[in-house]
C-alpha cells in the first residue's frame, strides 16, 4: 500500500494525496476528507503517511550508469526508467564514470538515499572477470539491497544479472563473413570488460575454427569515437582488411568514413559489422549491418525480476528467480554487409 | 559544511565518512577516530550529522526531461550531473512525458524527495506561450525551491531560465539560404513549444523581409523521427522544395534520406541544416549543418547560477543572478549546405 495505491482509491492524483498529507491548504475541504477518509480507511494515520514521503517506503530504485551522454546507456535509462514506473517506482540516476572509486562512491551515494534496489547498467561494473575482487564492492551493496547488473556477470547473494550472449553473436557473425570469403577481418573494442572479452573470443574462435590465422595487427582497442576511428584508420595505411567487426556502433560507423574519404566500397571490398543495433546505425550511409543486444528485453526482464525480488517472502528469493537471464542477440542486417 | 568537507579534512572517502556516521563495522578504529575528530572539530554531532544524511541537506539536485532516450536531453542531463556533481550535488531524475498532467506528477515526486533546485530541460515545460496559466505549476514549485527551466521561457519569482536566441538564429540562416538564390524552403518541426514558435518566426521573417511569400505548405509538423519524414517527403511527391530548415537533427536527416532515395543532389538541388549539432549530424552522410544551441553552456550557466543561488542571502537572490540568461545559438556549417 502506497501513495499510488491511496491517490486511486480516493480518484485523485498523488500531488493531492502529497498536499492532504503535508497540510497545504491548495486542496478543498471537499478532497480533504475525500483523502482522509481512504486513509482512515486502509489503516494508515496521516503521521506514519507522511514518513512514507520520505524515501525509506517511497518506492525508490538507483540506476548506475558509468555515463548517460552515451547513447546506449541512455535509451537503457530510458527503458528502466519506463518499466519501473509502470509499477509505481521513481527513479534516482547516478553517473560514476568508468573509474572503481567512484564506481563505489556512486553506490554509496545512492544507498544513502534509502533505494529499495540498485541497477548497474554495462559492464563495466562487473570489471574485466580477472580478479574476483573487482566485484567486491557490489557484494557489498547487495548485503544492503537487491543488485541488479545489466550486461555485466557478477556472483553474489541478492545479485541478479542479466547478460546477452555477445561470444555466441561474434562467433555467429564472424563465421557468415568468412563463409563470404573474407579473411582479413579487424576486431574492433573500445573495452577489457567482461563483454569486450567474450566478443573478443567469439571472434577469435570464429576464426580458428575457419582455419584462419589470428593476427594481432587485426585485434585494434580504439576509442568509441567515430573522428577517433577514421583517422586511426587513415594513418595504418598499410594495415589491409577486407571485414570489421567493431563491438560498439560508433566505431563501425568510423571505418565507414574511413571507407568514405578512401573510396573504398562498401560492403563489396570491406564488409563492416556493428554491435547494439543503436539509433545511429540507421543514420549512417550505407546504413549499418549491427548485432541487436535487446537492450528493451534486457531492461524490461531486470524490472519484472525486481518486482518479483522486492515482493518476496525473504527466504524464497532465488528460487522465484534465477540470479542470472541470458538473452539472445540477434543480426540485423543492413547494407554494410553481403551475406 | 557538508559530506565531502569532512572526507577532504579527514582525508577519507566520503563513503567512509557515511560508514562512520552509521556505525559500520567496515571501518577501522583508527580511521572511525579520525573521521569523529573533524565531525568533533567542526562542531557536528554525529547525530545532527546523520540526520544531514538524508535527502534534506545532502545536497540533492532534482532535473526533470520529458524523455531520456532523446539524445539532446541525455547530453543535458549528462553536463548538469557532471556541473552539478564538481560542487558536490547529487542528482535525481524524473522523466515525466510530455502531458501536463504527468510533468505535474513529477515535479511533485521530486519535491518529495525533498531536493534542493529543480531544473527543468526542454521548451516543453514552458508551454505554448499563449496561455499563462500552463506554467502555475512551475510557479507553485519555485514557491517552494528554486526552478531552472532550460530552453524554456517562464516568468515568476525563483524561476530561472536559459534560453537561447533561436529567432535569431533561424533567421540568419534562412537569410543565408535565401542569398543563394532559394526560394521555396521547408520548415520541419515535430512541437509547438515556445521555441519552436521563435524559429518559425525567425524563418517567416527571413522570408518576408526577403519578399518570397509564405505557403502554408511548406511549414510541415512532423515527428522526430528519420524515417516517418522521409516516408512522409515520399508521399508527398508533388511537393516542390530547394531547401529545408528543420528544428532537430533527425529531421534533418529524415530529409537527406528522402533525397538518397530519390537521388536528389545535396546541397545542389536541395539544401538542408538542423538543429542542435547534435552527435548525429557528423554520422549522416552528407554530414549535416547545423545551428548549434551550446547546450554545454546552457547547463553550466544553469549550474552556476543555481550554486549562486542556493548560496544567497535570501533578499539578494534576483541582484545576484538575472532571472534570464540568453545564450546565442552559432552555425555549424557541414557538407549539406552551400553558403
Amino acid at each position: 500500500m502506497n501513495i499510488y495505491d491511496i491517490a486511486k482509491m480516493a480518484n485523485v492524483s498523488t500531488a493531492t494525496v502529497s498536499r492532504v498529507v503535508n497540510g497545504s491548504d491548495k486542496v478543498s475541504e471537499r478532497t480533504r476528507k475525500k483523502v482522509l477518509a481512504v486513509i482512515d480507511k486502509v489503516g494508515f494515520t496521516p503521521n506514519v503517511f507522511a514518513q512514507g514521503m520520505g524515501l525509506n517506503t517511497m518506492h525508490t530504485v538507483g540506476i548506475l550508469v558509468p555515463s548517460i551522454s552515451d547513447l546506449h546507456m541512455s535509451m537503457a535509462v530510458a527503458y528502466l526508467e519506463k518499466g519501473l514506473g509502470s509499477y509505481g517506482y521513481n527513479c534516482i540516476l547516478g553517473c560514476s564514470g568508468f573509474e572503481k572509486g567512484q564506481k563505489q562512491e556512486h553506490v554509496e551515494m545512492l544507498l544513502s538515499k534509502h533505494v529499495d534496489a540498485l541497477v548497474m547498467v554495462g559492464s563495466t561494473y562487473a570489471g574485466s572477470g580477472e580478479n574476483v575482487h573487482d566485484t567486491d564492492y557490489i557484494r557489498d551493496a547487495a548485503g544492503r539491497v537487491p543488485v541488479f547488473v545489466i550486461n555485466g556477470n557478477v556472483h553474489g547473494e541478492n545479485i541478479y544479472a542479466a547478460v546477452n550472449d555477445d561470444e555466441k553473436a561474434v562467433y555467429d557473425t564472424v563465421s557468415a563473413i568468412v563463409r563470404r570469403g573474407r579473411k582479413k577481418i579487424l576486431f574492433l573494442t573500445d573495452s577489457d570488460s567482461y563483454s569486450a572479452r567474450k566478443k573478443q573470443q567469439g571472434y577469435e574462435a570464429a576464426l580458428s575454427d575457419a582455419g584462419i590465422p589470428i593476427l594481432g595487427e587485426l585485434k585494434m582497442h580504439v576509442k568509441n569515437d567515430v573522428e577517433y576511428v577514421r583517422d586511426l584508420l587513415l594513418q595504418y595505411h598499410r594495415l589491409k582488411f577486407d571485414a570489421a567487426m567493431a563491438t560498439e556502433d560508433k566505431i563501425a560507423i568510423g571505418v565507414l568514413k574511413y571507407a568514405a574519404v578512401k573510396g573504398i566500397s562498401v560492403p563489396e571490398e570491406v564488409s563492416v559489422v556493428g554491435y547494439n543495433n543503436s539509433e545511429m546505425a540507421r543514420i549512417c550511409e550505407p546504413e549499418l549491418t549491427s548485432i541487436d543486444n535487446h537492450l528493451d528485453q534486457l531492461c524490461q526482464d531486470t524490472v519484472e525480476r525486481m518486482i518479483k525480488v522486492l515482493n518476496r517472502d525473504e527466504k524464497q528469493a532465488d528460487q522465484v528467480v534465477g540470479q542470472k537471464v541470458t538473452v539472445p542477440c540477434s543480426l540485423v542486417k543492413r547494407r554494410t554487409t553481403d551475406f
